[in-house]
């Protein structure tokens, strides 16, 4: 590792926001320089608790990020956000991140926010999410919320790489529970049924212990924590104790014996996050290599022609790249 | 190559249909066997036009595929069919097979229909359709009707794979018209307004028009073709000869020049589904290789415990396994 690396290893190390920053715009835009670096910061992590907050659009996500951020703020914690949009550079999370970056430079220096909504660089939005956690994580921040809207498999991904996942619907969107049952709900440790005054909440919290119990009795998770539905009202207040409260007994339970259960869900994530990472690098290598003198171009023409099949060929390149 | 599989390939050949259904079969269960026969088969075909249809359900791709059977039938050609419908087994694509195959057995031993709704054997359904249309062309099929309906990535990369892609709408579904420009209008190479009997068909026809030559005007597609928007109603019988006269007129433009344009377009196929089965192949190989002695198991943990990085490792498992 050259020297200028590892000067800005120590200075993320103790916290610096301008040497964070330029990590992860350089992770970004997928610079090289930028893995050498987590790879240095990388084993310095893994004490920061990391929250995902995920939920369609309006169903009060940013609000419910703003008041937990309050809450370990006054705990005396440092946090980081990191504001996740897939669908748009302009819609929510960034403007979460715009908001609250505000009222950090206004009078919160313990408070780090980073917006993301670009797809297509360092393997995709997963992986540079990642990559931020990692250095908030670096930084020293305590608590790092992950902020998404809950659409497509990315946010799947990203919801499923927090130790602690909540989940934010709203009364009365029937369909939005259904695409939780589809795709999220095996993810969340917490369900909020936030607006509660809207007509419909206490039907949305019995649906979703419905889901709950029946998942429960299909054996799809076992052990000592079962997802709580909590009801809450981000404007007046009701309901967030509660949700804290959720929050420090899930992280409990993770924690015990040993810190067993978090151990077990860091390497089931370890694991994903290993596979992602050589399918994108495996690829991109390959690629790199078939256009190099146009043996992408060449095999592409015999295969069109039917001059050779796409099976053999592919067994071929596959036999002479790799040794097993 | 053993005896069998020889037998096989003879009998597909020679159009036997229970052979023929048998490795299909065998393709969407994942035989290994399966690809040594479709590599026996691959150089004997590409004589077969292959036609994509795909739109919206409801839209009326199943009527209109059956009229373009009618009519190459009447011309004496011998046609398959193959239906996907990747968002039920049980919802309009499989229907289509079912009613059509009905038919068939009652009358036209010329048509051979395959329904696809499964994911996830064979490398997902875009590659055990490949399959099919090899099987299709291997039997001398003159004709091959790939329908599918236009949602998601898959059937892009379905419609892809045809030599004359037919892009299906109705009057009055602006939102429609909104989804096919953001993923499929440029694949499309006729632009059918079905139900033209409906208030807006001339309206939806104008905008696909003005949609058509948006494109041309940003350079997107040069060339002599020029995707004509044809309005039609599938069950009077109204636009049905411009249909026709469309797709020969296509197909006149793509053998031109000793088949240049053709070519060029096989050849993007063959590029883009070679470079899919190999990351299909690969990751299902090093899956493989890291499940043996439980090394993913141990590497996970080693990583969610901190002691070494993602991407180192990651590196080391791709040096370890690449020559390049």
């Amino acid at each position: 590792m050259n020297e200028a690396l590892q000067q800005a290893a120590e200075k993320i190390l103790a916290g610096d926001i301008r040497a964070a920053a330029r990590l992860m715009r350089d992770i970004d835009d997928d610079e090289p320089q930028a893995v050498e670096l987590l790879k240095r910061l990388y084993r310095d992590t893994g004490r920061a608790w990391v929250l995902g907050i995920t939920g369609s659009p309006g169903v009060g996500k940013s609000t419910l990020t703003d008041t937990l951020v309050s809450a370990f703020r006054a705990q005396g914690k440092s946090v980081g956000v990191v504001a996740v949009d897939p669908t748009s550079p302009f819609s929510g999370g960034a403007i979460l991140g715009d908001r609250i970056r505000m009222q950090r430079h206004a009078t919160d220096e313990g408070v780090f926010i980073r917006s993301l909504a670009t797809r297509g660089h360092f393997g995709g939005l997963t992986a540079s999410t990642r990559g931020v956690v990692t250095v908030m994580d670096a930084m020293g921040k305590d608590e790092i919320l992950v902020e998404t809207v809950g659409v497509g498999q990315d946010e799947v991904d990203i919801v499923r790489m927090a130790d602690t996942t909540i989940i934010v619907v709203v009364p009365g969107l029937g369909d939005d529970i259904q695409a939780i049952k589809a795709g999220i709900l095996e993810a969340g440790d917490i369900f909020v049924v936030n607006k509660m005054d809207r007509e419909g909440a206490g039907r949305t919290a019995a649906e979703l212990e419905g889901m709950i119990t029946l998942r429960e009795e299909a054996g799809a998770r076992r052990g000592p924590w079962r997802p709580p539905v909590i009801m809450t009202c981000a404007y007046d207040g009701r309901g967030l104790e509660e949700l804290h409260e959720a929050i420090a007994g899930h992280r409990r339970v993770l924690l015990a014996d040993g810190e067993a259960l978090l151990i077990e869900r860091r390497r089931a994530r370890a694991r994903m996050e290993l596979l992602e990472l050589i399918e994108t690098r495996t690829m991109a290598r390959l690629q790199r290599m078939l256009q190099e003198g146009r043996k992408l171009d060449y095999l592409s023409e015999e295969i069109a022609l039917h001059r050779r099949d796409p099976y053999s060929v592919c067994e071929e390149i596959m036999s002479s790249m790799l040794l097993a």
